[in-house]
């Protein structure tokens, strides 16, 4: 089988968003034995200026809920940003993998050359589909996924390399 | 054009690294405004028991390496890891983007279902070319230059969205 925009997709989405679901078992896992609400890590930041842990999942989400909308050039679902728990993020995970699963391949396919609109506060940006999954929607989304990680390990949580990665794939 | 295993690797690859000697080339600006040498990012981690600033490039650059000379089925060059300077580092990502831009588009296009041999301490693992792009060396190159890119933020380098994805690509 040749590598499609599909496969060059959706199926890294959706692996990546299932280690996180495991990551963020984790941290409840350690804020429990650590006896602490893990509502605590909601509110983690980097640097001062840099967004919290819960608009890294957030984003993380939108990024992989756009990418596959814009692609198959249909209409992506509304996801509230009202996640105040780590069980509401997990489920905002869950939504959008059920979401970019739900959209055929045969949709996504062929979005090489396709005219992608990508809405920005100074005006839009149009980008090739290729190039909008490969040099927009890819980085954005392991931007926010490793920000997330990266979180999660400075505040304490027994994350490593593998939970990361997930189990190999063959 | 529809995308191929060279396309959906190499251009990431070079655009990204490309991305990070800019990163590095505003580290050494803030260093040299704030009058610190600008060595002393090279040992910061974001966890004790994380890797070092130094390793992330270093990884970066070897995971992006072994991808392309996996993919193609050639030796990858050998890179000491002696950096001890940022502008040694830069020198490294310069080397990891020359060389990956040297093997012809041909040899990496095709290798979807290539075996591909990942020695690991504990016994080496095989994958299928495609899965190992985007199930290991994606998501591993972006693990190490998104923790390279908060380390810095972390530090001060006053870097954003937009230097982690560089200009608009059409």
């Amino acid at each position: 089988m040749s590598i499609t925009m599909h496969s060059a997709s959706v199926p890294i989405f959706v692996r990546m968003l299932a280690n996180v679901n495991d990551w963020l078992g984790k941290a409840e896992t350690h804020a429990s034995a650590k006896k602490f609400d893990s509502s605590v890590y909601l509110s983690a930041r980097l640097a001062p200026d840099m967004l919290t842990f819960t608009k890294q999942i957030q984003i993380a989400c939108d990024t992989v809920k756009f990418c596959v909308a814009r692609l198959a050039g249909v209409e992506s679902p509304k996801f509230e940003d009202k996640e105040t728990t780590i069980t509401e993020l997990r489920e905002r995970v869950d939504a959008t993998i059920a979401y970019v699963k739900s959209v055929p391949a045969a949709q996504i396919d062929g979005s090489e050359e396709k005219d992608i609109t990508i809405p920005r506060r100074d005006g839009s940006t149009i980008m090739k589909g290729e190039a909008y999954l490969k040099h927009f929607a890819l980085p954005n989304f392991f931007f926010h996924v490793t920000t997330a990680y990266a979180l999660l390990r400075h505040n304490g949580v027994e994350i490593g390399k593998m939970d990361y990665l997930g189990a190999p794939k063959t």
